[in-house]
């Protein structure tokens, strides 16, 4: 089956300290950054992703002159990811890409720095993986679409959740709003937003695994929920083409798996009504939690919110971690 | 609850023959078109609808010196449509208008002419009963928005077939493509469409009550179907804003009720298989069936298809009625 990745016109990518001289490569080291991503965007489940400025993670990559993949270092994980080369989403998506280009002759070392928290449903592994596959396309001096680079985030993403979802990857890659069309055969839109849209996070710190957060999900649902959920993710697309902030806000409702998911997140509800008191566009579950969002209009209401949402949990004796970012649209970029 | 419509900007109406002088009336009699429409857009169920400018029905509407409402003369419908204006779904809305503006001493004639086939999932009943509303605000000379006609336009389609639905209404009221976010409160946004796009829409003059053809959807579906459902009316959506005829018709897939409700259809596969080969860019059910429709580029192609899938039907011993049009954005016009 052919892939559809046409509709996305990727920005273009600011490469700091890297000059093209034709088809020379022209650095042996590289350091990317990759953004953190916050999945489904309460109406869109398992088709809706944007990247946020903050938090993310960074990738160190060198060129070695031992052939095959090493992990020199992890930090920021707590011991918690594996050093082992074939058993790192990293160090795999990348494998996959050197196959494609008949480069597994190549040697490098990698060194991952966690910038964000893992299992918190802000897409963890995915900016791993997409800062990974950015530091060697950079390396390898392809200039062809990143558009190329999903099929092998996916791979990455299929071992670290069982499922090769795009709904992380995907605006991780590309940066702004991703719409995962379909997967057989893949296609993905990117979407526009209203500017000044503020996000913030708040990541409740309590063990959300995302396999046990996709198990509880119904498999059979009302076809009348469903009605309610279409119309509300072609409110939420429409709003974000009309710049309607309030449309977007009316149309984040979940009536399918929020529900559920939101057990599992140490007082969701009250959080959501102070939240939205407090003056949220909207407010949700980032991916499968636990890990909560809200839209806002300025910076100021997204400090107001997360300050009040971690003294909430703090309360319940919960630690937490908060982030406030707008909207990042650039996806991965050099660092160094 | 409080109603959404202002994403709606109505397109001036060019109301011919009716001059405005201050608040009193200028007509005593008023010929209005209103439009055919396709709704549910093949993946937007229940929450997208279109108008076209071809076919659709008109009312002529005279005031009189006795209170209350007639109906003297019913054309084109051969006999099927009730005289009574307690039971015709044109008088019945346009006394719930009067009532909302205390207007119920007002003496009124209709006339209706049918343009159109009944029961052909063309929105006959919402054309009728829109040409209706639109005539008796036009002739108490109310300029206001003509979205607050939309709710005693559903009293109409509550009556005509059992569900207060808006997906014919909305679109011919407001003309161009229509999603009804939410019913409750209720929440319409106008949505905007690629120039030059053809509709081609083929009527079998077969047998399908829309009560019935409701009644076979299914209650429970998989959430795996509705994902693929709610990753494609998201597309359709994008597409309409991005003036992207390909990810349009990309994104026109049914998993959920053309499955079910193309059964009711004589040899609606092999039509599909028919127009997507001579060029449609999409080809689905209109509403709950029996018409069918396709999307083309250009008028030469919808032309084509309509000639050949009429040939087909006709071969199998079914009568058809076929129209092609471009998308109706005006709505209702004043046509004498």
């Amino acid at each position: 089956m052919e892939n559809n990745i046409q509709e996305f016109k990727p920005p273009l990518k600011e490469e700091k300290g890297i000059t093209n001289s034709g088809n020379v490569k022209v650095a042996d080291s590289i350091a990317v950054f990759a953004p953190a991503t916050v999945a489904n965007v309460v109406c869109g489940f398992d088709v809706l992703g944007f990247a946020v400025n903050e938090p993310g993670d960074e990738v160190i990559m060198r060129i070695t002159n031992k052939p095959g993949i090493t992990i020199s270092k992890i930090t920021g994980d707590d011991g918690r990811l594996p050093l082992n080369p074939a058993k790192n989403t990293v160090s795999v998506s990348v494998q996959h890409y050197l196959q494609s280009i008949n480069r597994t002759d190549i040697g490098l070392d990698i060194e991952l720095h966690k910038k964000m928290p893992i299992g918190s449903g802000l897409g963890s592994s995915s900016a791993s993986t997409v800062a990974g596959l950015f530091a060697i396309k950079t390396l390898m001096d392809d200039n062809s679409d990143p558009a190329k680079l999903l099929p092998f985030a996916m791979k990455g993403e299929e071992m670290a959740c069982g499922h090769g979802h795009a709904d992380n990857v995907a605006p991780a890659l590309f940066g702004g709003f991703v719409l995962i069309r379909s997967y057989s055969p893949l296609d993905v839109v990117r979407l526009p937003h209203p500017p000044g849209l503020y996000c913030a996070i708040i990541f409740p710190d309590v063990d959300v695994p995302t396999r046990e957060a996709r198990q509880i999900i119904r498999n059979k649902i009302l076809m009348k929920d469903a009605v309610t959920q279409w119309g509300n993710i072609a409110g939420l697309v429409s709003g974000l083409f009309m710049q309607d902030i309030d449309l977007i806000g009316r149309s984040m409702q979940d009536v399918l798996v929020e529900p559920v998911r939101s057990m599992l997140i140490p007082d969701f509800y009250p959080m959501r009504e102070m939240a939205m008191e407090l003056g949220a566009v909207s407010f949700g579950i980032s991916g499968s939690g636990p890990s909560v969002f809200a839209f806002t209009r300025d910076e100021e209401t997204a400090t107001l919110i997360i300050q009040k949402l971690q003294q909430h949990l703090t309360n319940i004796n919960i630690n937490s971690k908060t982030y406030v970012s707008t909207i990042n649209d650039a996806g991965p970029r050099v660092i160094g």
